[in-house]
């Protein structure tokens, strides 16, 4: 137990986020924390509620999506985790959420396009829409594929999961990833943020612009580029 | 007392769920238990504020809805429970709202679309509205007839009462219902959210399409199918 | 002071259930509450934060407007309410707010239509929506206008003020009265969700349609005829 | 220290009402307070946490934005506060947020147009969105440049910053300010207020109205006028 206690506490902590942010409803959500040398994860035990979670509940996988310690059983999207994390090959933690105005734009199957500076603060790129699965897909190792259809748009786009740390998979809902699990939460709830934001401005005028290049680009650089001035450095 | 304790408490339990999932406004709603074998259930008194309820003043009611045990005056809907009771014979529990979303797709008298996995994740149909009552019927016994208009409803799609745990009647409002109290909220609390994202849905995306087949199946097997592999088994 | 203890703690509480029930933004609203033996009501002193009220600071104003008894100055809308309760015999409080969605719809000149059941359990009537007043009345007296406006607007429509407790002011937002300030604010909150979930099935089906008129007087009456069975009687 | 204990402390105030009143997510806001004889001002430090803010932390920044006090870096929109300071002489306080319905309208490039008197309480004009900047403004000295975008906008319109205390950035946010750091903040609140109710409007009437000069005169008037009678002198 001592091993894995890291990622354990990591997971723990940051699924107790979710609902903390808003954006979960019952159990519908699940964050994993990665400990890249084991090449294992520790993720939220399935359809257990938040109330109910404790850093000892959570259950250790490896990339390969093998239970390796935990009484219970792990998160029905574990292999999606499981292939995030043996492509993704700096990632730490990764989290999926139902919330509400992301996964309507996922049901819409729509990119969310760069409307304004909150969204041009995190990426450069509209968030994708990974297309939805073939019915072989489906019937086949679903979360499995699930993990590579991900991987598909992101190459598609020839956008790297280091750009963008954010995804909608069509049909379904969001699922985002970081250097850590705090991270992977964080990105949820930007998500979250830019999906009702882009919503809104679309109602407010239906032929809204994409943001220019240039300020796209202040945005991010300013927060993410070699000579970025936000933050504490 | 004594011999209805258990269904008071769990009607309790689960009428003051209702306000703390932002379910309802005022005394607007009302939950039941049932207990089969005695063929009863305890239901919310009428117009009682949420914050004054007690397990002592939850009131029996047997399947026809005759008051059996309770000094105040049940649910103004209690008739619809009763017959929803004796013709559903496996449920437990019965949920009513006018959570907001919900209740907006009743007022528009549309089926809710399935319009991604979180829809998926709790059934493979649309969630029916059933058509507005009609005159002779609302003049009637009202809701007794109501009761029925969501039986006949279920009937027409040829869905079984098993296979579907929810409903708008139209121009009304959801009723939910399930194994027990709980459940049937917690399928309020579900519908809601349903509701909710596919009305933002439709906003983002004019002509969004249902979900395929093959995937509404898929995420309702891994919760629901034999080979489920959801939840701690 | 003893005098006019009840209304002051009457108004008090009511004023202070609009932050509650979410239904205002800083000081944007006011209930009071009447004595109508001594043709005087207790009301919210002007621009005086939610967190600073108290009982004592209530302004004792007679129907004319003039204040008789509290030092500070009475809320802007004072006049309004001193018409209404000269005009509407028999009612004890009135509350106005600036509440989101009933604001949405006094902003765009709409009744608010009988959509559902949760509308026709309160009123059978679509709720009004006051034109917006002339130059010369606005240039006037203005709140005194205003009470006239409101009270020209029922007059018209022929519905008296005891069977419909709510409207909307034209480009203002919504006033609501009842038998004590407590009722008035419940009909605030009422009326907010009402306008809410119409706004939302007018966006999920464009033409929704108006609740039949079996059905709304089935609803009203069952809350509020003479053989009405919601509440404890 | 001592010197700026009074700013350090208003702005520290102002800032943690961001979170209170809903306008931020994560550290997307920044409010500053600013004393005018010394002609510094203190700001919230770059991308730390609401939680961890105390008054000590606050960086004071000179008219030219020039770090004069502080172990930390500045907010990055530090030198947008500063032009403000610098052309609007008799202001104190200066707000910015990425709060959700205000920014949509920012994103949507448009005017909120004056739907109400919630609106013409605060101003008579419609709340102004400045265009776009240039890409030259933007690869120049970018947050300086936005400082001069918002005076620019209120000086093509002919709106002094005393009767516009508010601005929407297109493509951005919303700046606020005013003769504190807290009546700053309080205006930030009012616009999202307004913003909200603006799009709700819109989408309940396509071709909603503006109102009449008469009743944007007389609400603003009795508010701010000379003959003000809104709250307690």
């Amino acid at each position: 137990m001592k091993k894995y206690e890291y990622i354990r506490q990591a997971a723990y902590e940051a699924n107790m986020q979710l609902p903390k942010l808003g954006l979960v409803l019952f159990t519908f959500g699940n964050v994993s924390a990665a400990d890249r040398n084991e090449k294992v994860f520790a993720i939220k035990p399935s359809g257990v509620p938040y109330d109910q979670l404790s850093a000892e509940k959570m259950v250790i996988v490896d990339f390969d999506g093998n239970t390796i310690e935990g009484d219970l059983r792990p998160s029905s999207d574990t292999l999606t985790h499981a292939v995030l994390y043996k492509h993704f090959e700096t990632i730490g933690g990764i989290a999926h959420t139902h919330s509400c105005y992301a996964t309507a734009w996922a049901q819409s199957l729509r990119d969310i396009p760069v409307y304004g500076t909150t969204h041009a603060d995190h990426t450069t790129y509209d968030i994708p829409c990974a297309a939805p699965m073939s019915d072989e897909m489906i019937k086949g190792n679903y979360e499995y594929e699930t993990g590579f259809q991900i991987i598909s748009a992101l190459k598609e786009k020839n956008i790297s999961y280091e750009e963008m740390e954010m995804i909608l998979v069509g049909n379904h809902a969001p699922f985002t990833w970081g250097k850590t699990a705090e991270k992977a939460v964080y990105n949820s709830a930007v998500l979250e943020n830019i999906a009702q934001m882009a919503f809104i401005t679309e109602s407010i005028k239906a032929d809204a612009l994409r943001l220019k290049d240039a300020l796209i680009k202040k945005h991010y650089e300013r927060k993410h580029g070699k000579d970025s001035y936000y933050g504490q450095g």
